[in-house]
């Protein structure tokens, strides 16, 4: 089988103002991923080939499969349904003796009935345990934040030729670019951000600014929180859950970032200049 | 527990180009939905609160989990971890008698090992059974296409204040709007319309256009297949996977609908006035 690409191109219709014409277009590839762990399939999800072994590191990362870079032994290709080695299957092989709890990945399948003693049930049928406040002294300046959306269109011009794809990319506090990757799924390239970084050794990302195209949405912010990433700033709206969560365990969350503007959600002390709302 | 509303105001700041003032700003609500079959909990879905009913009978059927509205003997609100009524939890009875196949809803988690002996994994481990072509004599005018997306935003403009919500509307063949839910989640917004139709007895909705705003996922293609609806069209771009399902399965997929212009991925034959691409 073949390397999977992340576009395709194929022959479509464009139709203007009543005339039309056969032009090529590029399409995102979405495909499912099955990652297994020891050979054990615990999830597939439908992604953009690219960086899957990173996307796998970072998918059990965030849902707290794994807990550090040493708990991964390997990380391989693994078989599809036809007994050859398939671009669609990874296989994440842990470290002896680390114990692992599966049913965890089934918190979006089956509520957690453990949620008795809490009062706000909604979140917490939904969350992952072991969530803390970023431990950082990072401080952004507003100026930085607002360069940020123009770094990455510059990033994806050529990749993202389609219009489908999602970005996420990581910066330090003056602005650089330290990674950036895309994905059909806006949690998928999330995913892949936080096992670059697991797979390099530099978790917790205390120091970094993660951005993401698109809305803000719970999943986002809890993906972050684990990574311990302090800084979340995305184009469009969060939801509010996501903005809950963010207030509850002081991660800023920066949305609207557009042109000189943007609206803060959650933690403006750590961006330089803002004062507390009034 | 109060009834969980759709949008929820919230204090933030407001940057713009170096001075910052608190505002009052809606948030699209986002909260978990646990949907149950006879009491037993199925699946929770990160949604916008609103037709919960709808989207717990739409997600039932899409997941082919039910096949016709006489398989619901009843909808209710149920019982949260407070054993107190919960407005995050929807629970449907069926027919005395009525087999359902649960294992069917782990799809995503593990993959089908039954797919040996068809080439097409990527498409098959993803796939619910049972799709067929949509049959229908329908055709749609692409004049009518292009005035969608209006109709949409007009109808979208007093509920979505967020810039956070999905919409997914159902038009018939000359424009006239149907029905329109929001949500979140693009997948939750087609599985209320689904819904909708499916408790109204409109199934399957073969003389119908099925508006998404955001991109066109492989599983919106499969809703919309599942419910028998010809035409998908969208703002934006579609998936390689959700084109090839709608090849595949003669839907009708068009992309990129703004102002007097579209892009045809599939089923162009159902469009007036458009030839087969050259």
């Amino acid at each position: 089988m073949p390397p999977s690409q992340p576009l395709k191109t194929t022959s479509v219709i464009e139709w203007t103002a009543g005339s039309e014409r056969s032009v090529a277009d590029d399409l995102a590839v979405e495909e499912p991923l099955e990652i297994r762990v020891g050979g054990v399939s615990v999830s597939v999800t439908m992604r953009t080939p690219g960086d899957d072994f990173e996307l796998a590191a970072g998918f059990l990362f965030t849902e707290r499969i794994i807990d550090r870079r040493g708990d991964v032994a390997g990380i391989a290709s693994g078989h599809g349904p036809d007994t050859l080695v398939s671009g669609n299957v990874v296989d994440v092989t842990l470290r002896a003796g680390k114990a692992v709890d599966l049913a965890r990945l089934q918190r979006h399948f089956y509520a957690a009935s453990s949620c008795g003693v809490c009062g706000k049930a909604s979140i917490c049928a939904v969350r992952v345990g072991g969530i803390r406040r970023p431990r950082t002294a990072l401080r952004v300046d507003p100026g930085v934040l607002c360069r940020l959306p123009d770094v990455v269109r510059a990033a994806q011009s050529v990749f993202d030729r389609t219009g489908g794809l999602h970005a996420a990319a990581l910066f330090d506090a003056a602005g650089a670019l330290l990674a950036i990757r895309e994905d059909i799924g806006r949690h998928n390239a999330v995913d892949k951000i936080v096992g670059y970084a697991l797979l390099q050794g530099r978790l917790p990302l205390s120091e970094c600014v993660l951005f993401v195209s698109g809305r803000g949405a719970f999943e986002i912010v809890q993906k972050a929180l684990v990574a311990g990433i302090p800084v979340v700033a995305s184009v469009s709206a969060p939801s509010s859950l996501a903005v809950d969560l963010a207030r509850e365990n002081g991660l800023t969350l920066v949305g609207f970032l557009r042109g000189q503007r943007f609206i803060v959600y959650s933690g403006h002390e750590r961006l330089t200049s803002l004062s507390a709302p009034v």
